[in-house]
């Protein structure tokens, strides 16, 4: 059967750059299922594009072959890698774009795309997303194998998670953590690293000029109007405005830090 | 045959959350056809995506599965639904989000989402999209009947139409009609509650501080520049700007009113 | 084998206009894969239109189905056509939208399309891309011989295409262009009417107040923040700023005029 192809770019939508991979996928392998994880990274934000792929890898199918292509460097000497992690197969340029998804056990399965014979005839230095990745993600849906399109290889180009910092007064016993805004959601939720093995057991979540007592269960818990933190959908905490957006409340976005004490660090007030 | 499942959310495009539901869906129904009907209704605001899927509901197959949130509420007390229409099958929450769409013939056909079973394994409280009903739209897809998912239910939320007003000299004889702009579209069309049927023989359409005669056949009937009134493509009274939009124009947008009378509401003037 | 249709409109994607389309197209050839090249064409700009399907069209599957609807006059006398160019049939509005990509030697089969029996039951007057090429689209994509649906025509409308302003000294030596830019993407990159055979051998771009010696052979051969030119993926001239937007930078647009000459248009300095 045809494998699906799940697409993350940063073409954005408004050009045919995405239609014409399409395109390109449907002219190799027309059955082949082609899914948006989204095209609207922001231009050349391989961070950003890695986190979103992160996010979506764990709900893709056992067969998946994923095309990620965020590549400033498209057209220098930076190589078109893929990676093989369990039956699926993540597609993009070495540039560290697909190091989170793939996590750590998918070392010693990534190998550079080095056989032309499976690209396009005409090979452009500015969008290999057609020229290459697409091709070559077309040819892994219709079951041509990976090892006859590429070489394995060692090293490649991995970027380094922003690990929050956690202190335990001892073992199992956290008092603190610190963490920093990762995501902005549609929704004006402020997504961070922490997930809630990092937070102390009552947490007390302090971001920008804010103090929040403990984790809602679900973005309705505190009424209209007020911060919740919550555990969102990828597990991470994140801070959330019922009916509203905390990033435009609280005035702040990506690079945020908020930190997670056992106790209030408001000063007591007579209230 | 695997069903089609067309999806209606305020996910929007920029996050995988609509990527990461039709992994989902792929995983569950590796076949189904999946159709974007949007994914931009304003963040929460359930009547829009209500007034978008009424729009959409005619023009879909027979078979198709409809998968709607816009979801405020996830995580509460408030239920998952489908509702049963024909061979068409609507599912989402229980917050009047699919109310206009299905009609009132349909209120006998609803059911709760009650076997989680069908669900993916673990549930969070904030994305019932991922793991409620997008799980349950791909068994519906893949030929899982709705009576082995579900159990019926009698009262259901249902949004308030905003019905004109329509004032009848006699009987059959429209003299005036009150309406209320409920969309403006990407033209900048502003698409109001008014239908064929509510309006005056002769009409003259009052809206903001501008006065229209007549109907136009098309959006070109009345030049460049001019305001014009067209039944549009969802057969309601829209007003339009040829090469324009009639919302900056005017500027005014959803909730504007608009009134259409069987004689000028305007003072008589010299010209 | 069902073919795949490609569509291509001035929609929007916040509406349900395309969603509709696409219901109609899988209420009448449930198979069909569609893809979307874009649905964010300016409103009504079909020049726009008519250079993003050029783009596209060197790409698309040999039995493809273009469904390319941007079209003000809809609903006026303006008809609606189809243009065979090989296996691919392009299906919209006779305004010129089509007639870039289909090029020169499609003249000879170009077909009004004039059987309303093949179209939905009811037509507006403002949605023919659901009420007819929509439905059209379809018809093709499930096998229906495009002349059964349609009447040969001789005449239809073409747009002029902004032909570049080459200079020689003599044949084969070019001395100077003057091009117009024609499309900015998301990059905020700059794309000519200029290809690389209307170029001197050693250019000189001359664009905003800025010039640029040479042409690059990537988006990263300058470092960053300098702005460069590079034949990109359409085999156009285009400027480019890496790392950044040239548009920004130059603050110009669609419609700016670029210079390429064998020799420095700038006085020469003192450095």
């Amino acid at each position: 059967m045809t494998r699906p192809i799940f697409m993350l770019t940063d073409f954005g939508t408004a050009d045919t750059y995405v239609g014409i991979v399409k395109a390109v996928i449907l002219s190799i392998a027309p059955d082949a299922p082609i899914v948006d994880l989204t095209h609207e990274i922001p231009p050349q934000d391989v961070r950003a594009g890695a986190f979103a792929l992160l996010t979506a890898a764990p709900y893709l199918p056992e067969n998946a072959v994923v095309l990620a292509v965020v590549d400033p460097g498209v057209g220098t000497n930076r190589l078109p890698i893929a990676v093989q992690v369990g039956g699926r197969t993540f597609v993009g340029p070495d540039n560290g774009l697909l190091s989170w998804a793939v996590g750590d056990a998918a070392a010693a399965n990534v190998v550079v795309l080095d056989r032309p014979e499976f690209w396009l005839p005409s090979v452009s230095a500015t969008f290999h997303g057609r020229d290459i990745f697409g091709a070559v993600a077309a040819q892994l849906a219709r079951g041509v194998p990976l090892a006859d399109m590429a070489t394995p290889v060692e090293a490649v180009v991995r970027l380094l998670y922003p690990m929050p910092k956690v202190t335990r007064a001892a073992p199992g016993r956290i008092v603190r953590a610190e963490g920093t805004v990762i995501h902005v959601d549609r929704y004006g939720n402020l997504i961070s690293n922490l997930r809630q093995d990092d937070l102390p057991l009552n947490p007390w979540v302090t971001i920008g000029h804010e103090q929040i007592v403990g984790i809602a269960p679900n973005y309705q818990a505190d009424g209209v109007g007020r911060l919740i933190a919550l555990i969102g959908s990828a597990g991470l905490l994140e801070i959330a405005r019922p009916n509203g957006s905390a990033a435009d409340y609280l005035g702040i976005g990506i690079g945020a830090t908020l930190t997670v004490s056992a106790e209030s660090l408001l000063p007591p007030t007579d209230s």
